[in-house]
């Protein structure tokens, strides 16, 4: 299992919105096949690891991250080829929410006689299947809020420099993050600030995510790099007032479109929805400050990371890394857990879940 | 030798302005002696082990993690008793700096023909030293800030609501560390706003650090805590040109004095200078922002802690920990090295040096 899940991991940022999944057949305690779900569309895990297999997989063992599908979708089901394979016993790490499968996969090979078992490797699992549930059970993509600060509690001088607070080595964790995640999304502000290109760069390559920018009066400029790289799609979200010339001007890139809100002001949870249709499993939100006092005030993420570097900067006027609305009280402040530490190069990276979501995975299977 | 670290740091923070010393006799692979110098003007931790050996001290081994003293001070040179008890081989973890010691007492051991080897366990007894090795050379206390904050960099409320950013094991964790430092600072600010006790409030109990208070006016209220409570002696640093008459309301407890500086603005550096002057090796600054940013800008810390809560505050005007100017660039930041990172029960404890100074203990030796 812990191959598979290996498998899984690789993959994952690559299939939305499909899960990531990977398995394994094996024989006499020899792997005789292995797959992982490349791409939605394509085939999937088991398929690949039974074809792999062939004629050998009768009788053997399959261990697989997630629950084989019971349904036809893009590909034929995969609880049927289990059984027309002939496997004996499927080691699955994590049941499907989705209500086109949850359990009617498992339902299936077990009337076909074949011995189930759910739950190895479950806490890996439910790691590796968060995004996945969470867009399952809300249709909104899982957000993951990202800033780097300075040991301080700073991201930015009060002139708006912020280059660099990290190493190059915690910014390579960045792009990283930036490749497994569908799309990325910033602000306005940082657009006209920074002028990023928001893509992935790696040494390795890796998947551009699409850039989101919430921009309520359409001010991103049209010679900014979002408009004049086309690497990757660009969507805009903009208030129902916003101009509708500058929209024009603005989609000439055939990867910019405008996602006009019903409302003068851009509401997070429209904002959450439009991109879940648009099959967006993933969302990295990098700030600045007032775009992530908007998600905190909208309770919307479900995992902080931070990146601290070892620097004192000061500064009364320096910048903080949320900002919006004054809360009177320390106790009104949105409780988490910390889920991992690390050092990446120089610097600490801190994972933090929201308080009490720890379990949510489990809640409901 | 890891004996004898453990019984120094075990009085770590009582033998100001004296460093922390452990000491262990070793016969034929067996302990027949400890000690650790429990207090300045008491018996060296040398002395403490070699008399619990006594006649079976001949041709031992003496463990002891900093060169034996071979000068006369309020007690006999440790160097002529461990000749005398006709040691055998001395293990040293670290010299002496101390002008009045500094290789004397070694070469006093080697004279008299013990073998004597430096340098066992180095790392460790870099770290244990680190405050006695700076007050030595600087003829400054060895300044430790600390910081609780919250995910987002806050320390407070725009209304200063401060209770509690972090855990209960966190905040022991903090009377820990005043425990073992000889004195705590603060700003009036904080005596103004939170009107703190600023002792030690261990289950075990715990010695109390002296209480300084930076006041350039003398606003400190005569009803604060500070004054009234007399567990631990306050001492009040004021501007030259503050009030007489406010001076004696305070004195008026014998636990207070006020130390009137020369300038009308308070200057860390005479600040740490008086502080050396009265034994005080090892400083607690626990803020607020604008003395931590006083601090920041004389660069007078040697250590800086910062304990990180999981939640997010947010909030424009939320308190920053560090204040002060403000810097134009991210490159004017002071630059740190992490030296640890560690959870506290729910929360993060980052620990970071100054750059370089990682390596200083050993520039001289």
């Amino acid at each position: 299992m812990e191959l598979a899940l290996s498998l899984a991991r690789t993959v994952a940022g690559q299939t939305s919105p499909n899960p990531p999944v990977g398995a394994v057949v094996v024989k006499n305690g020899q792997v005789i096949g292995m797959g992982a779900h490349l791409k939605a569309g394509e085939a999937h895990a088991e398929q690949i690891a039974l074809q792999m297999a062939g004629d050998e997989a009768r009788d053997a063992d399959l261990y697989v991250t997630l629950e084989p599908c019971a349904h036809t979708g893009k590909t034929p089901p995969c609880a049927d080829a289990v059984i027309a394979y002939g496997i004996k016993q499927v080691w699955i790490a994590a049941q499907d929410p989705n209500p086109l499968v949850a359990g009617k996969g498992i339902q299936r090979m077990q009337d076909a006689m074949i011995q189930v078992d759910v739950g190895l490797c479950r806490q890996e699992a439910a790691q590796l299947y968060a995004p996945f549930f969470h867009y399952i059970q809300t249709k909104q993509p899982y957000v993951t809020m990202k800033i780097a600060m300075t040991l301080d509690g700073k991201i930015a001088t009060a002139t708006g420099d912020s280059k660099w607070i990290t190493s190059n080595e915690a910014r390579l964790d960045v792009h990283l993050l930036r490749a497994t995640h569908d799309a990325i999304l910033v602000g306005v502000q940082t657009i006209l600030h920074d002028d990023p290109l928001l893509t992935t760069r790696l040494p390795q390559g890796g998947k551009n995510p699409i850039r989101v920018i919430l921009d309520t009066h359409l001010q991103t400029p049209t010679n900014s790099q979002v408009i004049q790289n086309d690497e990757a799609p660009t969507f805009i979200f903009c208030g129902q007032q916003a101009s509708s010339k500058r929209q024009q001007q603005l989609e000439q890139g055939s990867h910019v479109k405008v996602v006009r809100l019903a409302t003068e002001k851009i509401s997070v949870s429209e904002v959450l929805k439009a991109l879940a249709k648009h099959n967006i499993m993933t969302l990295l939100v990098e700030g600045g400050a007032t775009i992530h006092a908007t998600f905190l005030s909208a309770k919307a993420m479900q995992k902080v990371i931070v990146y601290v570097a070892p620097k004192l900067l000061g500064g009364k006027s320096s910048l903080s890394s949320i900002t919006g609305e004054n809360p009177l009280t320390m106790s009104e402040a949105y409780p988490f857990t910390f889920e991992k530490v690390e050092m990446i190069g120089p610097d600490i990276k801190m994972t933090a879940l929201p308080k009490g979501s720890e379990s949510n995975v489990y809640r409901d299977h």
